[in-house]
């Protein structure tokens, strides 16, 4: 057993080397390398027959939603699809995993984010790691060169040949209506474009190979001071100071239109062709930006870069300006709450002959943008109903089982959302209070009374006004007349 | 490269034994010894660096959704999620993967066919395989005894301690409801109970360790005749011939309320207290599908077994009686578009305590409807739409681009689906031919007369009435009254 506690305590120390190697994005093979060990460890260790333990959980980075996290997700979900068809979007749906090889040198540095399915001897699968790629090798499979879809009420993608700019500021258009609509604050999005990026590190001194690494530095200037920034680039990834320093003066400065246009005439930046052609662009996005209303929104940022690998143009990302915090409430991170870009290569990457399909898009944080609203409700404290049921059927005495099912299925089949307690005798009490706790808002009663006059007591939960009308012999659609109308209590 | 040759001969016959071996629904250790000999035979193999060809598919067993397929799709979640709303469901949502060992050991035979994700180091994981055991799990993680929900749209359930049958009979009413909605034909729903297949085997003969073996031969009647699932049983599983006979006398009766009656008089079946419940039960539920009026659709079928080990009272299954086949379509197999049943043993086994919390359910074939209402609109050769878009905004001279994005973009801020082609100078007629191929019922035109007139003229497309009315100033606001109220054109 000493044996035991002592295996136990090294897969424990390996099982958190590898979580934070994980974290700290260390390089794929050093990550490998030690999950290699985590595994003999384990297998040596063995299954411990005596504590068959069982944990009750959800894998680790997932999460069940309650219904009422699910009506808040509803919520934000509707407002964001309202908006793709505003905007004339078709949907598409992909598969949860794809085969491996579909995924794999596409995202760079994030590769090895991505879950692989076991081999059983089949295909080689992996889950789905962000909804782009599939989309691609769904426009190369199916060989299409023209669509505008979305894809799970987030992910918005313009592909196709057009003039430039318009499918990139209709993308900006759509996160600006959607982030206003949610009413989640104030918001700001950082607008840059990979080939100004490409041509600032060249004019700078940067060598190719080194493009994707200085970029990821360049990218946690919203995190951290230049001198941070500057130090990893010296230090842990040798470039030159001089060469740093002359980064360090463009990617410190943001701005609107007027810093395109300063940019336009700077005379070192001016001889890279790359980055011309990016300024070039982005000024014409400008001009449709103001067109559309959202210039004020918009941020040239020479610090934005963006990790995934596939961009090929113009790069944007939303940040909260200030978090919606309330008194007593946790203030939360400020951070990307929806990001896109263009990706003009990464269809050719799929298809055999290499034909290109120009693409745009975007996609929504849902998951940063639930948690938001979620707080700022239970902040508020407010109340939110988990179901639509608009009428509680309910007895007075016992015995009118066979009455409330007859009558809460003439509701249905009259497309009233009714519900009635499971129970053959409920307390009437009991049955007001379900209403209460559920929010619904009107309660159809039957009584022996009731029974004998024909009628039945319709009663707002609420000022528990009644009213006795109803006839009995086509229940479902005068009380459809009634619920679909006009309430017929004061509110 | 000869022995490449033959090694690649093997590889592809020993993949496609283990493919027979997973049709065949072969033992769980079998299967795996074959993919352990196949995984060797391709380490064998190695890579082949001389034809690193990209294959351009998804997953087997998987697929993608088009536009038109999704549009399909929509219609349909539509129509089970009313109805899900109208019997007052909160709604759930659960990770697409759980630890393995939380899906291990529920799922009898199937529990070969779940995918497990490879091994990083970390937890054990698997996708889920359907949406029951993740919602047991998620009551006994939340210590829930009483909830009535859905997820994704396919899936009811009914969990909590009430009088019997009532929630029973709410989930065929809503089976009911939702594939009379759907309008797909005709259907049937076969109901049984487990109590009375367990109780008649009981006193048939067959020893409790065949019970499921023999259940999943009985379930094959509604494909095979009784002559094979005979064969099957005496042949491959051993029974006696006259034990089989004994249970074929059973197996072949159905009917209504009536056979329940009759079998609660039958000499021997009365003789199993199991069999007593389930009969008592079902005779119950007759009387609750009577009062929602719908009993003729249920059928008591004594074949109905169901594969899931779960299931602990009554299961049902809901099938279409003939295809909704149209001339010159190819008519679809008759096949289960729904099922479900009780399940009241799954919440305890999560439950460190044991807990148990009684629960029932039903669940949509939503692939298998989806397919069967997109064959039908093919065969009707139906125009489905796949965008929502109410207008498009075009010009009909050059050099407009700028007054259309002003225009489209005031008719997205007042709330107004809306499009534009994302080229500087389109041409008229190509812009018209835009809407009609995308079913776009509205065009808006500027010209330079309409520009001259502070007008713009609003077409229909079928008909090519036009009004000329609006208001320049306030287009957004303008366009919203036409758009929103009656139609301005006859239709």
């Amino acid at each position: 057993m000493a044996e035991r506690a002592a295996l136990e305590e090294l897969v424990k120390l390996q099982g958190e080397r590898v979580r934070g190697l994980k974290q700290q994005k260390a390089s794929a093979e050093l990550i490998e390398e030690e999950v290699a060990k985590l595994l003999k460890l384990k297998a040596q260790l063995g299954p411990d027959e005596s504590k068959q333990k069982f944990v009750l959980k959800t894998p680790k980075g997932t999460r069940d939603y309650s219904p009422r996290q699910m009506a808040v997700r509803e919520k934000v979900f509707d407002v964001i699809i309202r908006c793709f068809k505003r905007h004339g979007a078709e949907v598409i749906d992909t598969p949860v995993f794809e085969l491996k090889e579909t995924l794999m040198g596409k995202y760079g540095e994030d590769s090895k984010l991505i879950y692989d399915l076991k081999d059983q001897g089949g295909e080689l699968l992996s889950l789905r790691y962000d909804l782009t790629v599939p989309f691609a090798r769904y426009l190369a499979m199916n060989k299409l060169t023209n669509i505008k879809r979305y894809h799970i009420a987030k992910d918005f993608d313009i592909a196709g040949n057009f003039d430039p700019m318009i499918p990139d500021a209709e993308c900006l258009k759509i996160m600006c209506e959607i982030l206003s609509s949610l009413q989640i604050g104030d918001f700001l999005v950082k607008v840059n474009d990979r080939r100004i990026l490409d041509g600032m590190f060249a004019i700078c001194g940067v060598s190719d190979s080194k493009f994707r690494t200085i970029c990821s530095s360049v990218d946690k200037l919203d995190k951290v001071s230049w001198e941070e920034v500057k130090n990893e680039m010296v230090g842990e990834k040798g470039l030159a100071p001089e060469v740093a320093d002359r980064i360090g003066d463009y990617v410190q400065q943001h701005g609107g239109v007027s810093l395109v246009e300063q940019l336009l005439q700077d005379p070192k930046l001016s001889q890279s062709k790359q980055a011309l052609e990016g300024l070039g662009d982005l000024k014409l996005l400008f001009e449709y930006l103001t067109l559309f209303g959202i210039d004020d929104k918009i941020s040239f940022d020479l610090s934005l870069a963006r990790g995934l690998d596939y961009y090929t143009g113009v790069i944007y990302e939303a940040v909260l300006l200030q978090t919606p915090a309330q008194a007593g409430e946790e203030p939360l991170g400020v951070g990307s709450v929806a990001a896109g870009g263009r990706y003009d290569g990464l269809v050719g990457m799929f298809d055999p002959k290499g034909r290109k399909v120009p693409c745009v898009g975007l996609s929504i944080g849902v998951e940063r943008i639930f948690s938001i609203v979620e707080q700022r409700l239970e902040a508020l404290e407010e109340k939110v109903r988990t179901t639509e049921t608009q009428v509680l059927v309910a007895s007075a005495q016992k015995k009118l089982l066979e009455e409330r099912l007859k009558l809460v299925s003439e509701l249905w089949d009259a497309g009233i959302k009714a519900e009635l307690l499971y129970k053959k005798n409920p307390k009437l009490l009991n049955q007001l209070q379900y209403c209460e706790e559920a929010g619904i808002p009107l309660v159809a009663i039957i009584g022996e009374q009731e029974l004998k006059d024909g009628v039945i007591k319709l009663r707002s939960v609420t000022s528990r006004e009644e009213v006795r009308e109803v006839g009995r012999k086509a229940k479902g659609q005068r009380m459809y007349a009634i619920l679909g109308g006009p309430c017929p209590f004061k509110t």
